[in-house]
Order: C-alpha cells, then structure tokens, then sequence
C-alpha cells in the first residue's frame, strides 16, 4: 500500500511539525515521518529540557538567596529527582500540545525511519518514502514535495569516546539522575555555558574548557567577558586556548583529561566529562545517496528558498547548518511551504535573527558583533548602557550587564545589539522587530518605555548613541 | 539676593529631574526647587518603593512553592522589616544615582517650598521664584522659564479621616513596620490592585472594595476578568459596585466600614483600611493665583507643547492630570524642555503609552480596550493567544493569563495590545515600538521571536489577527 501525499517532511521537530502545521493551514494534505517522537531534539533534548532545568536552577539560587529579599529559608536542599520530575512532565504536556495540534491539523505522522527512494515505478524521480517501522512491512509514501528537517545530534570531539557514563554529550547530561560532585565541560559556547552556570548553581565543581580565546566565541567580546566573569565569581573555573589531548584521557572512578594551554600541558580530573562542541546534521541513512542532493561536511546545500539540488526536496532546520536555532528552523520550514504552496519566496534576513543564552547571566544577541561590523569595515557608533541605572533591575535585585547597540554612523540603520543581564532572551524581541522595521536608534530611543521595567535599558542605550541617555 | 536661570523647574521627581537633564545636555542654566527629595513620588512613595515592596513578595511566594521546582525549603518565614529595610536600601541608592547625575548635570537644586510670585521689580512678568527654606532666608531665583513638575498626591475620599495609623493612604502603607493581618483596600484600580496582591502574598487577608462595575476599570474587560479571577482564587475578596457610606465607620482595634451594594447595606471589618482611589494634582501653595494659569479640578491646563496660560510657564507630569504615569512625566519634561530650548514641538502620543500593573499575575496594555475601539465605530480585528501555548511560560512555571491584539480591519493599524501574565510588563515595549513605527500585526507576526521566550507569544497573538497563529 503507497499513500499519496502534497508534502511529506522527514523529521518532526520544531522545524518538521511548524512547517507541517503551516501546510495544513494553506490546504496541502501532509505527512511527517518522524523516528522518535514529535518535537524533536527541542522539546526532547534540547531547548525545552535544559530550559526547565535552568528554571530549576534559578529557584534554587534564588531561593538560597532569599534572605536578601526579606524571606528567611534556612534549610533549603535540593531535591533532585524532583528537578528531573517536573522537566519530565513540562516535556510531556509540551509534548502532547504539539500532538494534539498535528492532530488538529489533519496531518498524517508515521513512527519510523524515513528513506528516500531513487526513481521507480511509482515515481520518474526520487522522492518516494520508505518508512521503516518496527516488526511492521515498510510503508510507502507518495509525496508530490518533500522537506528533509532531520535536524542534528551532539558532535563528538576526535578520541573521546562518548560512553553516556563518565562522558557525556548534551543528551545524556539531561537524563542524569544524580549530580555529579565535579564535572569538566569541553566546550564554552553555547550549550557549554548554560550546562557551566546550571550545575554550578546545583553545587557542582565546574571546570570549562574551551578551544578558543574565549568563551562564547560568536558573541560580541565584551559579553563574552562579563560572562566569564560571572561565572568564575560563581566559582567556575574557565580554561581558554585548550587543546585537548584525547589519548591522555583515564578512567578511574571519574576521568582524567589533559590539555595543551598555550604549548603546556595541564591535566584535569572530574567525576564526568560533558562533551558540548557542537552538532551536526543527521543526514545519515535518509537515501540522499538515492539523490542528486548535495551536502557540505554533516549538512545539506540548499538554495535561498531551501530547496536541494532535486527541486521538489527542500530541507530546512539543524540539517542545512547555520545557527541552528529552533526558531530558524521553523521560519525556514514556513518559508519553504509557502514556496511549495504557492511560490512565494520568503527571504529570512539571518543578520536579523536574535541568538539566546540561558545561562544566568542571560545573554541576547541579534546582528553584527562590534568586532564584526568593523571588520567590514562599517564606520559605527556604539550606545552601551549598563543595568545598574535601571531601577526595575535593582528592585529585581539583579543589576549586572548592559545592553550595547550599535548603528551605522551614515545610514543610522541598527547594526547590533548585545545584551548581557536579567530577562534580555525576552527583551532582545523589541530590537528585532526594529532591526525588521529598520529602526533607527533615535527611533527606539524616543519610544516610551514603562517605568519601572528593565526594557528601559533599551531606550537608554539606543539614546546613548547619539549620546542623549538620561541616566547616565 | 537673586539667582538667574534659564529655567527653572518646580519638583524634583521623574518629571522634573529629567527635564532638568535634557536642559542640561541642551545647555540651559537651570535649577530645580524641591521641597522634599530629588525623585519625588515615584521613588520615594510610588514605583520604585511599591515594586521593591512586590518583587519581596514575589519572592516569598516563589520561596513557599520552591517545592514544584525541586526546591524544599521547610521553613521558610516572611522578616517583614527586612524586607522594609531593603526597599529603604534600593530607594537610596537609586535617590544616590539621581543626586549625581543632578549634580554631574551641573543643575543648581534649592531644597525649599517654591511658589510663583507675580510681577514685580524683578521682572514684568509672573514667574520669579521664591524658594522658603525652613530657618532661612527665601532665596528667589529669576528664571527665563519656569516648568511646574509639582506631582500628585494620594486623593482622599470624601468623610475617611486618613489617620496614617488605621486608615492609610499608599504614603502611609509603604512605611508599615508590621503586616495587619487584614485589610480593606477601597479602590480596585491600579494601585489597589498592586497592594491587594502584595498584601494577599504576604499572607494578608484582603478585602478590594470598588465602586465601579469591575476592577481595574480602564483595562480591557477581559484583563479585568482574568485579574479578579486570579486575585480570588488567592483569596483575595472582591466587592463591586460598593458606594462606601462614609458616616459608618468606626474604630475600635481595627476598622468597620459599610457600603452599600446594589444597593443593599453590607459591612466589612479589618484591622487596616487603605484609600487607594486616585491621586490628585499638587497645585496648592505655589503661587498659581499670582498668575492667569488655570487649572480643571485640581490639574492646571497645558496646551499641546505643556504652556500653561502663562506662555513661559509649562507645566508637565502628574499635575496637569491624564494617566499620572512617571514615564509619560519624563517625556513630557522632554518635551517641554525641547520647546523651551529650541521651539520644537515634539508631540507625544498618548495612545502609544505603555501602562503597566506590577501585580501578580502582571498586567500591561498599550492603546484602546476592544470596548474603546468598538465604541469609537472601528472596524476591529483581534487576535488573542493564552501563554499555555509558550513552552516557556510553562518552563518559568506560571503559564496562565494571555496576550491580546487589537487591529484595525481596515488600515491594519495596531490599535491596542493588551498582556496579563509573566513579565508583560517588559514585554510591552516591543508593541510600544511596533505602535510608533506604524508596524501592522502581519509585520510583527514575521518578527522572529526567539525560542524559548515569553515574547513568542507577541509574535503568536499577531499572527492570530490573521487566523495564523501556529500554535493554537
């Protein structure tokens, strides 16, 4: 038995499913193959997770902190299990809301891994979905266009061998049912920082190291270094220009790597290791080889509206490399719909696209680095105002960090703004729909802010451009 | 003795001290007269000291619940005078930061009572400035222009002898060294709404008595609904459409105060009664009868640049009446500043004013309620999306209330946004922007919010003006 399709997209993650859900808004009869569970590495393995347990993590600081506050808790304790729990259940409520509008949307999803064929008797062109399902005879799918949002899984580093015991990768780190008392995290960017600042409010020792100069390589450096910062503050340790030597790792009851810093060798020793250096994309056994499609390294080539060199297969998401972001991937998906439904070419501007990290300090970003604009040798002014002079931020009792904004000196157009501080991963939104508008710095400046609220900073720092900030 | 200035400005709260800065930066000589302390209401006795107040109550609140979060904390207890002595500390530091950037302003400040004298040798004109100083001499300043920036005060209701010990006013209720264990608060606007939550928080047992139909009457009714259903499910008690009889209330360890309720006569008993029914504008005792400045109830009439009658005479913030907000007295200072320093009429549009309610759950809301536009014959679109939908509203662990957009059918301008829920009162400001740049809801829609983020929900209420919404 074949089943005819409009739209089969192979991977039901944040990409897959918004894409699939945007389909069925627009008419086309759609299908997912999908070879775990709907919501993909965000809501199983990524974003959501680690999100829930970094919620955790701020209560229990917070709480620990309370006293400060006038609220007396003398024996907080952490309770674990309880933190795994409710990650858990957030997980599956989220979960069973993204079945349920799949459901709602009419759109088919199949449970098993997808294939694609090379051309057949059924199809003159590759395309058509095998999709393997345990102890059950393959099904076939029929589609008219296909949309590959397989999405991507933890790189490995050369040598190290992730075994989910001693070394971990992302996945296996969530699924930890007892704090480690130490733990070396190799890697300081992204992922790297948010598990570096969780654990080390859960109590743990935390070593990071990073490859590079610094930490949080594609953030502007100036947050890059107040994070780094806030967390040595906090008791992690940071170690930069680090090589590492994976021969030299040990096991014994926790493991022991080493590191080439600077020419010099240092070792470290932790009850587990967190490999966090990236991922790539999962274009393994989905039959690209039964297909003219092209990769580069672990992910896909595509054009500007996300078709593969076969033009009725596009892929979108973690797959085709980039930021891999959720909120990419799911833009991406509801481009490349549009452009199967109806040929309409959505351009997503990625110089207009914010970046989050939720670690504590939070950090945002959207745009150009200030390194980067001038790189290009852009003549820039730059507007910095720092959280201290916002009274919601004191009143929260978190006043670190600033917001930096920075225009061009001849067109005024915003070029970036980064932010490091309380709430930004919310705050950033209002820059992006100025950066999608082309607002001008004076323009966001004369925007009345509500006061008291820690958006403030953003008029503060956009008027601190042309030098006009009130408190400062 | 007399002193000359370009302008001087009576008050030194949010609207004046900002006025005074702008002057400053625009090169005016200027002083401000202040009869108690630079910051005036909104740090001393309004935003600020409330919301320090509010965030120690949200505190306690998330302490005792530490528990869903993986959290225990057994013995957690509310030291309600140091929760007071923080408050007193952020005041003072945030009083601090203003005393320097008055003074890094080069802003001469004469600590007194300042009243408009009418002409005399000094100057033809009303307008020379007579600064009583307690135990000196009046100092009197001649300035080319003067701003009133005098502020509010809390409105008393007519036969309740506020006494500051049983029957308070906000003044009076943010100086409490000990917690009632019960109170009526008379008034469910915005300011009684904020004290019934906090004091609910706390463990206060609340009674919100208001005269109107519903609380929190200038919000859109569906806000009002969702506040009152989350104030009562806390146990908060409501009365509506009570007319306080003033003549019934007795004191005896505590307070009695009748209402009549749809008529039929209902008394209500608590330890502690606050007035919390409005803010009236502080017009006596500055010398107005020594000029052709006129006043409508206790607000003196500006024209559209803040004139008063006397065209050198402006008069900005919480005395000349409107929605008493600190950052429309900060703008309107600006405003008036830039009239005075160079004829420019920047005029500020009260329909893109962000009002925000500091409560839990918060509330926030820009431009006309649905009753407003529909009353106005508008053509109105509205897109609404609950915050059930935002995996993280569900990750932060308060997922209730809602985001709603209101659009005009035909031009697709924005008309009103209207939040209730975790952290809108941040969240606003990108629709504050969206307002001034003319954004429809399509383009805010296409604003790339990142995931996970409370602000998603912005994106996802604006696609839901279209029927788009992606997650619902």
């Amino acid at each position: 038995m074949s089943q005819e399709y409009d739209l089969v997209i192979l991977g039901g993650g944040t990409g897959g499913y918004v894409a699939a859900i945007r389909a069925a808004q627009l008419g086309l009869k759609t299908a997912i193959v999908e070879k775990e569970q709907l919501g993909g590495t965000c809501l199983h393995k990524g974003c959501i997770p680690s999100k829930a347990l970094l919620r955790s993590a701020e209560v229990y600081r917070q709480t620990v902190n309370a006293k400060s506050f006038g609220v007396e808790a003398p024996e907080v304790k952490l309770n674990f299990s309880q933190v795994q729990d409710r990650k858990t259940s957030i997980v599956e409520q989220l979960h069973n809301g993204v079945k349920a509008l799949v459901k709602k949307g009419k759109i088919d999803v199949y449970y098993g891994m997808g294939r694609i064929l090379g051309p057949s008797i059924f199809s003159p062109m590759p395309g058509t979905i095998s999709v393997e399902m345990a102890g059950q005879e393959n099904e076939m799918l029929l589609p008219k266009n296909v949309i590959i949002a397989t999405g991507s899984s933890p790189r490995n580093l050369n040598g190290i061998n992730v075994d989910g015991q001693t070394i971990l990768s992302s996945d296996h780190a969530l699924e930890l049912e007892v704090l480690p008392t130490s733990i070396i995290v190799v890697g300081g960017g992204v992922i790297g920082i948010e598990w570096a600042s969780m654990l080390v409010d859960f109590g743990v020792k935390v070593t990071v190291i990073e490859y590079g100069e610094r930490i949080l390589p594609t953030e502007d450096v100036e947050v890059s270094n107040e994070m780094e910062k806030h967390l040595e503050k906090r008791g992690v340790e940071i170690v930069k220009n680090a090589n590492i030597l994976a021969e030299s790792i040990e096991l014994e009851n926790g493991i022991k790597i080493s590191a080439s810093i600077n020419g010099e060798n240092q070792s470290f020793v932790a009850e587990k290791l967190l490999v966090a250096v990236g991922r790539i994309g999962n274009i393994d056994g989905i039959g690209l080889d039964n297909t003219e499609i092209e990769c580069e390294g672990n992910f896909i080539k595509v054009n500007e509206v996300y078709q593969t060199k076969e033009k009725h297969i596009y892929a979108i998401g973690d797959v085709i490399g980039g930021m891999q972001l959720a909120h990419i991937a799911s833009h991406e998906g509801i481009a490349a719909v549009e452009h199967i439904a109806n040929g309409e070419k959505k351009q997503i501007d990625y110089t207009n696209i914010a970046r989050c990290i939720y670690s504590y300090p939070e950090a945002a970003s959207i745009g150009l680095t200030e390194e980067q604009a001038r790189g290009k040798g852009i003549n820039i002014k730059v507007g910095k105002f720092p959280f201290k002079g916002i009274g919601k931020a004191l009143v929260y009792g978190d006043a670190e960090g600033f917001v930096k904004i920075i225009a061009d000196k001849e067109t005024n157009d915003l070029i970036g703004v980064h932010m490091i501080g309380p709430h930004v991963t919310d705050l950033i939104s209002e820059t992006a729909l100025g950066m999608l508008l082309d607002a001008t710095p004076w323009e966001i400046g004369q925007t009345i802010h509500p006061h008291p609220s820690l958006s403030e900073i953003i008029g503060e720092a956009a008027l601190a451009v042309e030098g006009k900030a009130i408190h400062f």
